[in-house]
């Protein structure tokens, strides 16, 4: 992997900081920026990062690489603050759970020949630099969705870099991978998230599940902030899953409401084919 | 454990078949059952279960204890068929997932000093005596439900069998305790059955998720007919649970719509300070 040079990762949480971490036991040099100094004074502590950006990106024109990192809703100030510094380089990807919009973003900013949208399927309930850890990525699927003009140079830089860390890249155009993740991805969450809430709203603890009421409620720990602007990104999919949802609870309610056996056991066979 | 002299185990599957390893590794005889008999030649041939019962729970006269885990629509059938044989048991309790039906008609069959209702909270998505083994109830709830005339002796063998197994029991009425795992047990199974259905129906499999999804969706895997059973039998419960998990997942649905960045950060929110 050291042809990719130096690669820069605005963003050292879960994902920015776990691929620091692979590339830099790859022997990748990697630069690091985050808006919490704490995490880049981390990063550089445990050898990770071999250098900090500056808070405008200064140091950025070494880069070969950049990969943003940062939360949904701030990806595309990120590249915007980056544009003036990124001259030399020959790859500009993001990692974040929605794609349309950065791709858009990154054709707007001129960047579209250079940019690929990266979407790895590694995001759990945790988050921070202190989530990150080696190997994170090995196995799991990386959606890759390239702007319009992305230059296969590009492309196959960034098929590689995900592949050299064990990533299983799949590339997919940006609106139907959003339109993807919206049913695999953004609708358990939000479930997760509901059914916590609403467990909390009837005076229900974690402590009170059992192991499968722990397994169906673990997603809801994932941080709000970085939810609340993949919801919003994705307004235009998810309404769609979100209504499905609740018509198939809403049909086993009234199913069990008229005590039709057959009906619930459809349900649940139905389900337990699928899930097995 | 030997104070509890023989005990016999009408269904030997997850939850019969586990409790049936622990007493026999801890001295006690066990006498088996099973509408199938696959399952009681497996249990005899691995020389947990010392003798089979006969079809009609002939030879349960030698039990001082019976415990009956079956299925929750079975149970009382089970209880029924078996009264002729219990005049010299001192025990006789069930391990279902649902407690006021069963101890009504442990009542109804004269059986109420004697009985007591135990829920374990060891049931996952496995199913059968393949699914059993040893150890299952170390540090798990059990829920115990006297009837109204239940004995202190009863009572007490009931809670030594369950902590002499590892369980950490914890007495409850039959009412309370079906309210309350509507809440906890019945409400997360139907919403990750929901889920998976949900998939199912467009076009997804569960290789399409990531580590989160696939916890959300992996008790939709659960066994269709003892669900069926338990939805059925709690029907008095489980209808506001699952309204009140319809509202939640649309009053998400709605602040993404109107595209209120507060509500759906609160939600998340609070969510996820509940399920940390």
């Amino acid at each position: 992997m050291s042809g990719f040079g130096t690669v820069a990762i605005a963003g050292l949480g879960l994902i920015g900081g776990s691929a620091a971490r692979d590339l830099a036991a790859a022997g990748t040099r990697v630069l690091g920026w985050d808006r919490d100094p704490a995490a880049v004074d981390a990063a550089l502590g445990e050898g990770i990062v071999s250098a900090a950006l500056g808070e405008g990106f200064e140091g950025l024109e070494e880069a070969d690489v950049l990969l943003v990192a940062v939360p949904v809703g701030a990806a595309a100030a990120v590249l915007e603050a980056a544009l003036p510094r990124l001259q030399g380089a020959r790859l500009v990807m993001d990692a974040g759970s929605t794609k349309a919009s950065i791709v858009a973003a990154a054709e707007r900013l001129g960047l579209g020949e250079r940019f690929v949208g990266a979407h790895p399927l590694a995001g759990d309930h945790r988050s921070g630099w202190a989530a990150s850890r080696p190997g994170l990525f090995a196995g799991a699927t990386v959606y890759l969705c390239p702007a319009a003009q992305s230059s296969p140079a590009a492309f196959l830089l960034a098929h590689d870099l995900w592949s050299g860390i064990g990533g299983m890249p799949m590339e997919m155009g940006a609106d139907e991978h959003d339109r993807r993740v919206a049913w695999t991805s953004h609708l358990p969450q939000a479930v997760s998230t509901a059914l916590a809430q609403t467990m909390a709203a009837h005076g229900f603890t974690r402590a009170d599940l059992g192991t499968g009421g722990r397994d169906v409620t673990r997603l809801a720990a994932s941080p709000a902030g970085i939810w609340t602007d993949i919801l919003r990104d994705n307004r235009a999919h998810v309404l769609e899953p979100l209504a499905a949802i609740e018509a198939r609870i809403a049909s086993i309610r009234a199913a069990v409401d008229r005590d039709d056996a057959q009906a619930i056991r459809d349900a649940f066979s139905s389900a337990s084919a699928w899930g097995g």
